[in-house]
């Protein structure tokens, strides 16, 4: 029988920098602008990403503790709940998050996009073409 | 300074049963068809997904053990190499893979899906509306 108990380990592949925080909200003129500050040592694996490119970012939610097998959509309890597989909230087994963002520009390590949902300082573990 | 080498750990919440393998390619006629067997108490983390529903399966690539920065597209050496978050090659940082699939039907805690191109055995460690 497979042991699918073991568990799996990832290490970030750098961090977010944004105004976002669960607390304040956006706190920029200009709402869903963020750095994705990659690892200085995986420089080169960003060779071929164009601005304007779409990317898939893969981030940790790294304030989520717990999570619920069954919840209301968007939290909101007049909705009526549903599994989380069927939701994107972040209170899941893995608390994996995936969002398709918009690259603005790439200098060095650092790359500007658009669209990010992730907190600042959230790790980042994967960046996939869309 | 924000501690960023912090590993992170997952636990499979299933895996994939199919007919394809590294060896052999699809063994049966209908390729693209496999199960992902979700942990039994997980179930209800179903509820709410409906048979012709597209899903993102997160999946880790576990018989995967290196990685290259940089890399030649599909494994073509014909082709120039690029960086590894430009592609979506399987020898990555974090081995995690990402593919939406079709839900064909689901029976307590099978989903019958195609368009899965994971290995039978492959662990799932996350599943998204897409």
């Amino acid at each position: 029988m497979r042991n699918n108990r073991r568990s799996i380990k990832f290490h970030p592949i750098g961090y977010v920098e944004n105004k976002f925080s669960k607390t304040s909200g956006w706190e920029q003129s200009e709402p869903g602008d963020s750095l994705i500050i990659l690892n200085p040592e995986l420089l080169s694996g960003l060779k071929g990403f164009l601005p304007e490119q779409r990317v898939m970012v893969l981030f940790y939610f790294d304030r989520i503790h717990d999570y619920d097998l069954q919840q209301h959509p968007r939290g909101d309890p007049s909705r009526p709940k549903r599994g989380v597989f069927t939701l994107r909230s972040p209170r899941r087994p893995n608390p994996i998050g995936l969002t398709e963002v918009e690259i603005l520009a790439i200098e060095e390590n650092v790359l500007r996009v658009r669209g990010l949902d992730a907190f600042n300082g959230t790790p980042v573990i994967d960046l996939k073409p869309a």
